[in-house]
């Protein structure tokens, strides 16, 4: 304990009594040495935290003023301190001067007073000092990423990582250099080869742990022949990269537990780079690339000078387009700004609430911008809404600027994001109606390569606009845990030779995998004009996850397994059309039926006939677009609502309305069943809130609400959620208490 | 129960006593109809199994004749009963004879009387009957795959399904056409067009339900106009999606739970695609293509005759190459022998005990192919041996003609597959030495693209391999539950544009989450004159899942970040090559030390300075060979084993008879350990069995047994855990009855 009575570690903890007061900033050449690499030393990072949160108050409070007095004092919003690793290996939290750090990785436990969070959220920092070691990755370093990581996921807080290094760090043990011997094929003329290193008994002797060797005796001398080097210091070799692969593994398993994000503040290395994707979040500064081995490296290995700069192996033009890095920015700031952006959609901790704001975008408004049929339109403006043409502005079905696209590089037939909806955050994936175009670039190994244009189009699964579509979901689903907006307007998967050969079977199945997982409310909903279709309805159906998924259509929305026109080319056929055509068109029955006269002439007959077809040319356009409507009629809405395949038929102008109050409930009953499936397995770490089990506790809670239409009445269901918690939380402590004494039953049997 | 006292149901049941005797076969025409198709009848199906279980037989006898007691009688090896949905919708066995089925797809549960499973084991086959309706799926083919699914996850057994289908099914309301109406624009002139189709008041009447109608009133009659048609047939459109989607999420789920394939014995349309790459696991089967859409539907919609067949777009030269296929056979018999042979390698059920035969291969004999240094070989002849040129045979590390290899036409830079190593089951990955040529077909709706060859090195990952890789592991996890050989012989990762571009950090990071969700022993081997290099050994670093990897290097192979010709380009350059050329070199430093004495005139410095390049250029080429020896003693076993990095340094000869032991002790001790996890949380569903857990129970197995050297000693502790199964299995009830005392006093104090 300090004399002060607090217990807040000071800055100058640790540090000799004799600790000179400093006056000059003696971190200047390291701030130097990190701009001319492009990034900030690594010690000015939290300031750079300060000041994103800084202007998301100043944001947040134009939009909306109330916010004003929340808002924390001036250079107040943030409270952070430096972890280290004491000497028991344990991260311990204090608070010391910048640069003190005495490995190449420095971490930050950061409590952040955001507009969401006015009362402190918290989160790990994890950077690279690229001024120690150029940020090499060495046991110390990894080992301190790990206890960092390590930590996040205990407290369940987001983990950002800084990432700016040269890869896993490596050497040679420069202690033996001035020492080792060389056995010479012929000691008179080296130039003739030799056939190994030894140590001399001496040497031997002084280097016995860092060397293991093998006597011989040659010429009457006794040799001690190198087998291996060890070296003296920690970090030459295989060591760093059983570092890297210890925080690779738990990389990936942060990704599954808690929010994860990179910022590609410098450029990223091998270990580094995979790093960036383990988190899969990634921001990537321009300029700063993602690389496995540098541009030099890659030339020596091909024998002429195909790469120019790292850039081209691993920039934005590379990993923005392939959907490595979800987000690009300018700089650091804008970079910390964007994760701070992304981070106020997200709980403050696993299992937390979702941060939902007051929100001056009324849930109670219609949405007005509706596509219009068969026309082409940004699908971004559905979500967002749209400065209509006479400068007013008709809103989407999120609220206002709420949206943040991600992933926006690649694969742009399909649109991802996070946007709130009255408040809510949630996730949101939406289809581009339009074709883009996909450009692969050329290699620069192979001269013959071209830049290929493929044009990919819209409302149609490719293999790469599938595997975005998992991707979001997976990233919705982990660490971030938000529901889902699924505005489903797919005619079905690409299966052509090209998109085959490609695996779209393999990425569309990703689809389903990633569903299968999701834990939070799925929304799927046919948006008015929309179409689903065949496989691209299958990988999104509800029964994947009946759970959490519900589906909906608009009333002007299609479902079916083909088209009309696919759909008429094999039940409704020419001949058929012409029976639809005798028994409607009375001119051309009456033509039939004398056809069917007995006594007709040769020359009757051939004109009939001849009567028949000129009829048949006349109408059958117009029949065949009356079996297109026929066809078409199966596709609507009612009959998806009489089949039960979809929950509700909705109206577009009133969607808003409609999924606010549904998600509010969903997401209370989220809380309140996953409670229950806790409470009614006491001991289980995870408890089943299997189908079965949700079906069972949500009667129990139809029952004590009493609320007729339960079901459907999702503002009424909402409202007594949110007004009868006490209630709520006494009947879980009744079924636990339940549950305990079943298995206290249950234990007693096993035992006896 | 009947009256024989059997509970066997028999081939009448259900059917009323008037049941004539067949006379002639009925069943041939369908069995004709499948045979245009290309496939059996699937009624015929069950009798391929028995056959290609006989087969098995007389292979296994062949190898091993002292099988040939076990031997069930001709015609005995299977036993089946069909599987139907009684009234209840539950599935139920029944013995009916063929052709009885009231829908599309039917199913059996089988036991097989294989080799390994002498007794018989189970397993669940679903098929599509391709001569109803065409093999489509409809709601009720969906329900019943569902539950014949459910079923095999149930019992934990492998599911089999047989697919031979045409998607889902479609159709139009056919009672209606010759009931609706038009209105016209103009009634005398229907070329026109129209405006809706309606009903009169009597049609509308007869089908109430079957269609939603508006009505109104035009020219004095009031017409019912069509907003939805229903239809009165269950399965016309998006019902059968639904159903799909159902199929689609329960096979996703059966793939991580049990052992799925699927034989494609004939087409495989669109959710039969899907199903197929669902359950991952496929064998197909020559001629018979796996597509989404159909070639004729893709030629109406590029508008030209591109596609000639269906076997362009998704036949086994597409599938097999692009790894949706893991093999291809050329009939049905033997795609069915191809998945026994595979089940042959897998547990009866989840969590049994691995099938482990008696190999007439001794596990205690040497490894005798040895792959020379340097030069190309196949890797195939490390795993299984080869015919060495005098004729005799040289063995590999596996057992002679064990190694079946899968998904071998795809990313054939790796090579997978299962083997035994002394009769004991193992996934198998290994590393191709040699260049491969990979060919892209040119797309046949792109009239521009050419075929691409792209050369890819032997040794280094790729974004396919790395994919293959990650797909191999999961495999054998999932369903399989085999333990895991990597003979690991990789310099890196693919650093180029092109590969950086193709995503071969997403595909690298699949071989790192594959590895983290790993549930049985996986060992890493660097084989002799292997390497293992920078991002590839992070990813298979044995700290990425501690629980259950170790990782082994041979004498001769190397591991480290760099190649030696790499790192000696950064860290022992030409300027410390001088330095140590000043220090052994005799002569050279002799120069050297006359150019600092003082007094030399111009001349003399000019003369020793020519002396000293000429002595430099002379001697660097060996210099810079001792500098790369220098480096190389780095990358050693020896200082891998002194880092701790890996278990054990090995020597090829004798890794069969390490191997053997080693892994037969870590099946015995994951077995057990399982037990007594599961034994110290009682009650829990999934109980913890982590790092430290398993730490904690080893200690307590180490006191059990009292054996020294226990870490090492892997015979003896097999041994004795073999001979004290009852030991072992009283003290894990006595952990389990503490156990329960402490959760008792646990839930008394929650209860509190």
């Amino acid at each position: 304990h300090s004399i002060g009575g607090t217990t807040k570690i000071g800055s100058m903890h640790l540090l000799p009594v004799s600790t000179p007061y400093p006056t000059k900033n003696w971190l200047q050449p390291r701030r130097y040495k990190a701009h001319i690499m492009g990034t900030q030393y690594v010690y000015d990072f939290p300031d750079l935290f300060r000041h994103a949160i800084e202007s998301s108050w100043t944001e947040a409070i134009k939009r909306n003023p109330n916010l004003a007095s929340r808002r924390p004092p001036q250079g107040e919003c943030i409270e952070y301190s430096e972890l280290v690793l004491d000497d028991h290996d344990n991260l311990t939290e204090v608070s010391r001067d910048p640069g003190n750090n005495s490995c190449g990785m420095v971490g930050w436990l950061i409590t952040g007073r955001t507009p969401e969070y006015p009362d402190g959220r918290r989160f790990v920092v994890i950077a690279n000092d690229i001024t120690y070691n150029i940020g090499s990755f060495g046991p110390k370093e990894d080992n301190f990423f790990f206890k960092c990581t390590e930590l996040a996921r205990k407290l369940g807080i987001p983990r950002i990582y800084l990432s700016a290094n040269s890869g896993a760090r490596l050497g040679l043990a420069t202690e033996l250099m001035p020492h080792f011997e060389v056995a010479w094929n012929d000691p008179e003329r080296p130039e003739t080869g030799f056939r190994y290193l030894y140590l001399k008994d001496e040497a031997r002797a002084r280097f016995e742990n860092e060397v293991i060797t093998e006597e011989v005796v040659e010429d009457g001398e006794r040799r001690h022949k190198i087998v291996t080097i060890v070296g003296a210091e920690d970090g030459l070799g295989v060591e760093c990269l059983r570092g890297s692969g210890l925080i690779a593994g738990a990389t990936s398993r942060a990704y599954n537990d808690i929010f994860t994000c990179t910022l590609v503040t410098c450029r990223s290395v091998g270990i580094g780079a995979y790093l960036v994707r383990l988190g899969q979040r990634a921001v990537q500064i321009e300029g700063q690339p993602i690389i496995l081995t540098g541009a030099p490296a890659l030339n020596n290995l091909l024998g002429r000078e195909v790469y120019t700069s790292n850039l081209q192996l691993g920039g934005t033009q590379i990993m923005y387009r392939n959907g490595v890095s979800h987000l690009t920015a300018n700089d650091d700031l804008a970079g910390v700004e964007k994760i701070l952006q992304w981070m106020s959609f997200i709980p403050e901790r696993r299992n937390a609430p979702l941060p939902i704001i007051n929100s001056v975008d009324s849930w109670d408004r219609e949405v007005v911008y509706t596509p219009a049929q068969k026309q082409p339109y940004d699908v971004r403006w559905m979500i967002g809404g749209r400065q209509s043409e006479d400068g007013g502005f008709e809103p989407g079905l999120f609220d206002r600027d709420s949206f943040v696209e991600t992933l926006g590089g690649w694969a742009r037939t399909v649109v991802v994001g996070r946007a709130r909806l009255g408040g809510i955050p949630m996730g949101v994936i939406a289809v581009e109606t339009q074709s883009v175009e996909n450009v692969t670039p050329a290699d620069p190994a192979n001269p013959d390569s071209i830049e290929q244009v493929t044009i990919e189009a819209g409302g149609v699964w490719y293999p790469n606009s599938a595997f975005k579509t998992a991707q979001a979901i997976r990233d919705f689903n982990h660490g971030e845990q938000l529901p889902l907006m699924i505005l489903a307007n797919w005619r079905g998967f690409s299966g052509g030779q090209r998109d085959m050969y490609n695996e779209v079977l393999k990425y569309g199945s990703f689809i389903v995998d990633a569903l299968v997982d999701f834990e939070q409310p799925v929304f799927i909903y046919i948006p008015p004009f929309g179409e689903l279709r065949g496989g691209s309805w299958v990988v999104v159906d509800p029964t994947i996850n009946p759970a959490v998924m519900e589906m909906y259509a608009d009333v002007d929305a299609r479902g079916g397994v083909l088209e009309p026109e696919g759909i008429i080319g094999i039940k409704y056929r020419k001949d058929k059309q012409l029976a639809t055509m005798a028994r409607l068109d009375a001119k051309y029955a009456h033509l039939k039926k004398q056809m069917t006269k007995e006594g007709l002439s040769k020359e009757e007959i051939e004109d009939i006939k001849k009567q028949m077809t000129e009829r048949e040319q006349q109408l059958l356009p117009v029949y065949a677009q009356i079996s297109l409507q026929y066809a078409d009629l199966h596709d609507r809405a009612g009959r998806m609502k009489a089949k039960g395949v979809i929950r509700e038929v909705l109206e577009w102008r009133n969607a808003r309305r409609f999924f606010y109050w549904r998600v509010r409930r969903r997401l209370n009953e989220e809380f309140i069943l996953r409670k229950m499936a806790a409470a009614a397995s006491p001991t289980a770490p995870k408890p089943d809130n299997g189908v079965e089990t949700r079906r069972r506790h949500l009667k129990l809670i139809e029952a004590w609400s009493g609320i007729a239409n339960f079901n459907t009445a999702d503002r009424e269901v909402t409202e007594w959620y949110e007004h009868n918690r006490k209630l709520l939380s006494e009947k879980v402590e009744a079924l636990k208490s339940e549950a305990i004494a079943a298995e206290m039953r249950e234990l007693v049997q096993r035992a006896a």
